[in-house]
């Protein structure tokens, strides 16, 4: 019962973070926010329901070839109307069981963590779509979302018989399932954006205006901070001595990519930092441990977060050269960027014995820990998965879109991009 | 112990939600609101204290011919200053021994859960005094309140030694015992107000000006849907199957609702939605579900989420008619009314196995599951407690509230309340 | 492994206080809070990494002599890169065995435990440097705030090897650790700050204006209350009966005072009670219960809170009179006053069957529970201990900061506080 209990709390934890994704947004763009923050709620309630619906069997349920859960597996809705089916009262889901993961998570306490893990994923895409594309399209493209795109890299990463988990890929906590996935996701979004805008005559991207509002910043950045308290942790599936080290590794990244994050502005840049340096940086630090914090040691934790401060920074200059798209809460040089990186890093930072704690013992020591050639095959796997993963995300993001956009002759406001930058998108939404 | 610790975290959670309906009231209503604040903090202290004093004995100690709990049983505050009385020291609470419910909770416990549900009551019951009762008359009800208003239903039907509860009558997390009544004690406050109004030559009821604060209504949703997952999984009063099966029905009744709010008010109402749509809808389904989450499957979770949307949207428009009160938060249309629906929905939608999982193991199958007589005679029961609670409490609480006019010469601010509708109350209360 | 869990989410629960009270600040003193936030972000990161670096060691790692942790013990970073060291990986925290407290808590449960609460300790002591002290300044006084200064009174009081500890006495959840220590640090800021601002001519303190912002101020108490069910149950340091009991001191004693603090300002003050007392009240009611909110009955709780009102009230007039420094947010009649308070009524209200529940088997019942000469005796050793460390404390903080002005030529904004009446400092701070 602990490992359920404790993965209920961290669901609920990661749960939050949607709606707060939406504070990040307002405290880093405005208050005119009323679509940032009814969008997070629409992304909220889309994920419970169209996971219960189907996305939860096609990511989590026993694969068809290791390729997409099978979609009716638990019955829709979660057994729907049956006390029996789907092991939702009294059961174990199927992955739980001693013959896969052994946690004994029923398929309640599974569904909540990862449907809010789902619903914060596509928050994440949702900050480049922000008042540029139209409400109902993002509706549209979020039930595709929580059938499909999400769910395909679950299904082979984080299934048990998925293909990737097979050939030995692992991801804690969603370097790229999450982060990465997002950032691909978020391009293929970006992708029929600009071509709308190109389509209607722009040079250039036209940028939504910032205006910061230090307190909502503030508040989001807590929520989030405490929502990764459930997201890293949680990810253990279990309330064991693993799940105690991953909160101190997730924790000290954060504290160690905000310090770097604030000595490198103030030392490198010679710039004055500032609140938005503070909060991109604990973030950077949350992101980048996310796919290994529970393959590591606290100090390697600390190492980590010390790149991921000048990471962020280098990412976030490279990142703003581009004039055709706008990405104003950073989710490519952030969550893609450090996502990216973190997998990477699971071929260097592993360390076995922690690995082997929270549930992952086939996991070689990485290179930094005298890994050798069994951590050079872990590297490539990982960056296989990674290539083959965010293609699929992107073609299946920028499809979705293009049909959207051709379906309901444009996703962004009416074509009429240009006047973002003179008015609050807001009062342009439908 | 995981019981304990469960209903213990639920408690905090449903703790939170009295200043969060604080928090509603300023983000629907606008940010002069230091009485609205201040009104919550007021209702979450007193409620700790008189629940402490004797109200949680009234409710929850053994009863008195089923009518009220023995107000001297625990001794007053917890057992006073004695180690060894009340339970709260290495003792479970009679009613969760073996012979009652089971669950082994700490009278420490069950006393912050309950005072936590009492408080979070008054404090819906409050956004109808909000900016017309003065604060001090306000104060003097609360102790009413939580002595004896709020504690003869919890007695009747939470209490197992309680008449209805012995009558076979269930109302799972509070449909009737805090949102129904919570509405009856909203109608007697607000009839003393309108007594007071026409005595001083209105025609109509003034009504407070609104001026919505987006983001001070988002964090307002996010506590409250947060809230919910200790208000109703914690009902189960354990850690078990059920809890986990709640959660689900819980979140899924509020995303469904969310969902059918949004789009009967863009295809039947023809209006655009917007974010205090979105906060209505979510807040809907979940006041419906409350009263059967833990006796309904996910599926019916469901449905009765897509019902709340619209039932909401007509419930306002009736309650706007009337002009002899104001209710701008939505106390009667979306309180009263969920809550009284769910109650009566106990006799369609529940299924026995979900029922006994959550400790009532007596509640037969509903109508649409083949219950037949036995659904149509819970039917009676819950239509009985239903009537019986509302007029006791509408009465309890116009009694009081006249009581409390009569000697403090008008509970309404200075009978100046035409002047509300120009000014900010907040400048004008003592 | 339920006390690991216990503790982890209390844990969580403190480390939101930090940031709380930058929210506190803003909601008090204004929204021009840049650096509020900034400075309560800097203290979570930098608490995070020292305390790992080093801090947790040399306040709970076996001391020398009882006087300091020994600073290597663990290694450095919690084992640093070692999966077997410092008990992080299915060990058990040495003071945790058996010998000790016998709670089985991990390395990791009780590092971000502890952590927690350093930084929030050095939150209360920056409330006093706000919009004074150069942000650099502080950024370096908080390194050996979290190596040195914090640690040494939780070595001798908290440390079951430490001298105070050994010697008897018991401060439960940091009346004078948290608390009191935290005013002897903010008097020893506030000494260095006026031996600057007397330099530069000045005859009094400036003082920061005062904008009250009611949306703040309220998620901050929110926060905090919420912070502190984790600040004392999870003092105990473990899920057991006492755990359950303490919730209910807390929470009694905070709305006791909160009703007190409320109903001393209108009928003695003669003054509207508003948010602001209303805040005040709640804060002051969990301060004073702190230390020994683990040792006494609900009633004690209440009567300890009804004092608390009154005592913040009286206690703020005080050091309102001082000229030499300003302390707008209460540090010392809140925070030092009350703290100091709570401690010695552990003399008092005492009694022996609460504290060996929560592990404190040799306190002696408090002299108004028949104690006599055995509390006698435990009210000199807590009045000891209190002189001690207040007097370390102070001095280590007066040198710390004076070392600081002295190689920083300064340590407040440029010398031309002055000029902080009239304009806002974020603007000014580098």
């Amino acid at each position: 019962m602990a490992n359920n209990l404790w993965v209920l709390i961290c669901g609920l934890l990661v749960f939050a973070m949607t709606i707060s994704v939406g504070l990040l947004e307002v405290g880093e763009l405005g208050e005119e926010f009323g679509n940032s923050l009814l969008k997070t709620m629409l992304i909220t309630g889309s994920a419970l329901v169209f996971m219960a619906f189907i996305g939860f069997d096609t990511a989590f349920a026993p694969t068809i070839d290791g390729f997409i859960g099978n979609p009716i597996y638990g019955g829709l809705f979660l057994g729907g109307f049956s006390p029996t089916l789907g092991g939702l009262l009294g059961g174990v889901w199927w992955s739980m069981t001693p013959t896969y993961f052994g946690t004994s998570l029923t398929a309640g306490t599974y569904f909540l963590f990862e449907a809010a893990f789902a619903s914060v994923t596509l928050a994440l895409v949702g900050v480049v779509a922000l008042r540029k594309m139209r409400l109902e399209a993002f509706m549209i493209y979020s039930i595709v979302y929580f059938v499909l795109i999400w769910n395909l890299p679950a299904a082979w990463i984080w299934n048990p018989t998925g293909w990737l988990f097979q050939m030995g890929m692992r991801d804690f906590a969603g370097g790229l399932v999450v982060h990465g996935a997002a950032g691909a996701a978020g391009l293929g979004i970006l992708s029929v954006i600009w071509l709308e805008e190109k389509g209607s005559g722009l040079k250039e991207s036209p940028r939504v205006s910032c205006k910061m509002s230090q307190g909502w910043l503030t508040i989001a950045i807590l929520l989030l901070w405490m929502g990764w308290f459930g997201f890293n942790p949680g990810s253990v599936l279990a309330f064991n001595y693993s799940a105690m080290v991953v909160v101190v590794t997730t924790f000290l990244a954060a504290s160690a990519s905000f310090l770097s994050s604030m000595t490198f502005k103030m030392f490198v840049s010679k710039q004055t930092p500032g609140l938005l340096d503070a909060v991109n940086g604990v973030l950077m630090g949350l992101i980048v441990i996310t796919p290994l914090a529970g393959f590591v040691s606290p100090a390697s934790a600390l190492v980590l977060g010390l790149i991921g401060g000048p990471l962020f920074v280098t990412a976030e200059g490279y990142f703003n050269r581009f004039k055709w798209f706008s990405d104003p809460v950073g989710l490519l040089p952030g969550h893609m960027v450090g996502g990216l990186f973190g997998v990477l890093m699971i071929a260097f930072f592993t360390e076995h014995d922690f690995a082997s704690a929270s549930g992952n013992p086939t996991l070689p020591n990485g290179l930094l820990f005298g890994g050798g050639v069994a951590a050079v095959q872990q590297l490539g796997i990982e960056v296989f998965g990674t290539v083959v993963v965010m293609a699929t995300v992107f073609l299946l993001s920028f499809a979705t879109a293009w049909v959207i956009s051709w379906s309901m002759k444009g996703i962004t406001n009416g074509y009429k991009t240009q006047a973002l930058i003179q008015t609050p998108v807001s009062s342009k939404n439908p």
